[in-house]
């Protein structure tokens, strides 16, 4: 093991065509190529290589990837003990480079491809330890993953004591959950159904097909058009009805008072929460509509692009969110992950981890797993997103049965794509995209 | 002038090797290479080129020279006035690429990359009018003004017609402004004397030289050790006396409990601001070291590393801030920056800008001599900040007399590098980077 070294980092620009079918439209993102900057960090040991991806939408992707590329030599030429032994050391080396550090700091391109990189350190590691990454750290001590948190800025919030503290507390019954989500799963939501860019009846057959395959937590898009949003969660809560669960999300369409006027207007339709009303960067906005709309019994959730832990820890401390939505690849990963469950547990917000796009689903499970095991040790309003695109991608693609995750067994964070799915979605020259471009 | 075409956008990645003499060191950045992704903007009339640049510090650079290409087909192929005649919808369009905008959303590297092609089209719009930027601005209409703003995520602070009442109201005594900027210059600050690179012999020379100059209010960089820092404020304070004003930047080295603690051991100086003291992106952390400054008469100063007008409006809102520092090139540009003029105005807090860097100081000084003409219609507690660093580089250096700033009346932003300076910096093949590297 200690002589693992790190020899090279690569990494690829892989877009899938999605915006010819308008799968994953919304509001702002109008016509997404789900894609990726695919990190992989080779090893001494051949049978030994780390993935990572962050999520992207198309163009801008050979930016993240030139970005992956300026951190590369922040890990090249280390052992891998090196790196894993002190990863909050590791991750604030990576995120505080001196000159890189002023393209950020800790936010946008930079950040999201820190976050690549460091997932691919994790899915190393945990291939390493011969297993999933929910389970490495579920093993770890409290100690040991509070040593992996860079506390800069938000010791106000949270000290390293206090998080060994919430630690602890749920460390005697950690063994019994592991059992209960290998037997049950975890709860999950769907977001296949909901797409701005569907029609009517497209939704209907999906909503018929979800709650045949046992959801019972639907989300939609709304936004650009009040009128519109009535009619479709009108269609939605006929085929539902109103035992289960609606959620809605705007993708940062309104100002913070029309966000409150239009979720006034779809009150009717019982909307558990409302995700992402305005600028990601308002924490003071989102407070504000969290106020006005909480009469309603509407939650504001957000965080899919919440730039890092200093915007999620003002979240909490501002009451802004009910529902803390980490996203797995915006966050500088595994490591600032973690740094916000804690705070989420300390000001008791459940964390319902964003997912979709491409990779998302298969990393997220691994973080609401640890999350409901080590840190909340509860269910209650935790449910983790689902959206039924790309999965055939990944080598270990994610499993749901009956509305919920099954736990991944395999060794490491779940993210690695087939090597004829890379090939094939390389862009600009794989086969995928020469045939688009003759289209 | 209708039918000057956009043909061509360019970008260069320009680095001086700062870092070799520490020139510009401070407790986070202690190894800048000051550089520029620099734009160049190619029309159907060869008289007429366009000129933005935005400020980096050395690696990285290339990411966002990368970002302003892939920008670029946003402004290849129109007209120069379908561009200029409604300058607020141009911005909402560059910031607004359906797939571009996930990679920010408005932060980080692809807005500073949409920074340079903004302030490189409002450089080719004050040329085309024969006009200095600040002139430009100063000669529209409050209508025309608040036309070439994005309101969006700020209209729960400021409103359309709120930012029209305030540059009415000023209307009258423009000319008056204009003719005493003309005649006495615009107030700076100085930051060469402080850097924590240099020895005591050297904070001494150049304090004494600054002195000379004509300086009454200077800066130095704090944070990494109070007794360190303690050390050089007195040095400075005997210098300099305490009838002038002192200010100190911690560029968000601590947390926010440990900048209220450090800033209580300093307060024995009087420092009139204390920058920066920690994460940028903490709002409310701000807010929390402001109130704690308070009895102290220590102001909170920052927004060099602010990302965005959300994130000025609330530090505005959230009166987390007593100077407001406007970064050129980390907003959005020109029009961004018109927005956060409007609502520091309103809530009655002065712009004092960050510059210096490459080019900072030659963009500011248009900014301010804006604000002051048509905006605020004081002088009070607005000083714009001047180092003396790479202005041999620029066709039209900014120029200081008596630590004001002389405004410019060559058309144009003053952002035009000369050309043997861009050859000879080029990285990495130009000749200065070929040198360094041989030594």
């Amino acid at each position: 093991m200690s002589e693992v070294i790190i020899n090279d980092l690569t990494v690829r620009d892989i877009r899938f065509p999605t915006s010819i079918e308008l799968s994953g439209s919304d509001a702002m993102n109008v016509d997404p190529d789900y894609s990726a900057a695919y990190v992989t960090i080779h090893t001494s040991d051949t049978d030994l290589v780390g993935h990572g991806l962050t999520f992207t939408i198309g163009r801008g992707t050979e930016v993240v990837v030139l970005a992956c590329k300026a951190l590369k030599y922040l890990v090249v030429g280390k052992t891998l003990k090196s790196l894993t032994q002190d990863m909050g050391a590791t991750w604030r080396m990576i995120t505080s480079d001196s000159q890189l550090r002023w393209i950020g700091p800790e936010k946008g391109v930079i950040h999201l491809a820190t976050a690549a990189i460091v997932n691919a350190l994790w899915d190393l590691y945990a291939k390493s330890e011969k297993k999933p990454l929910w389970k490495l750290l579920v093993d770890m001590t409290p100690e040991e993953l509070v040593s992996c948190i860079d506390f800069r800025y938000i010791t106000d919030a949270i000290t390293p004591q206090e998080a060994i503290h919430i630690l602890k507390s749920n460390q005697d019954s950690k063994n019994q959950r592991v059992a209960e989500m290998l037997k049950d799963g975890l709860p999950a939501y769907t977001t296949s159904a909901g797409w701005l860019g569907y029609s009517d009846d497209k939704i209907k057959t999906l909503c018929r097909e979800a709650l045949d395959q046992g959801w019972n937590y639907f989300k939609i898009k709304v936004g650009r058009d009040v009128n519109d949003d009535v009619r479709r969660m009108r269609i939605i809560r006929e085929e539902i009805g109103y035992e289960r669960k609606l959620m809605v999300d705007a993708n940062q369409w309104w100002d913070v008072n029309e966000a409150i006027e239009h979720m006034k207007v779809l009150s009717e339709f019982k909307p558990w929460w409302i995700e992402e009303p305005t600028s990601p960067d308002d924490i003071l906005g989102h407070a504000t509509i969290a106020k006005a709309l909480a009469p309603y019994g509407i939650g504001v959730a957000t965080g899919e692009h919440c730039a890092n832990r200093v915007m999620f820890k003002q979240l909490l401390q501002a009451n802004a969110i009910k529902f803390c939505q980490i996203d797995s690849c915006r966050l500088g990963g595994v490591n600032e992950v973690l740094s916000v469950l804690l705070m989420a547990k300390k000001f008791n917000i459940p964390v319902c981890p964003h997912a979709g796009g491409v990779g998302l689903c298969e990393y997220v499970q691994h973080l609401s797993l640890f999350d409901y095991v080590s840190v909340s040790a509860t269910l209650e309003d935790r449910i983790v997103e689902y959206v039924d695109h790309l999965h055939e991608h990944f080598v270990n693609p994610c499993v749901i049965v009956n509305g919920k995750y099954v736990p991944p067994t395999e060794p490491g964070y779940s993210i690695t794509i087939r090597e004829q799915s890379l090939n094939d979605h390389e862009y600009p020259n794989g086969s995928v995209w020469t045939r688009v471009n003759q289209i």
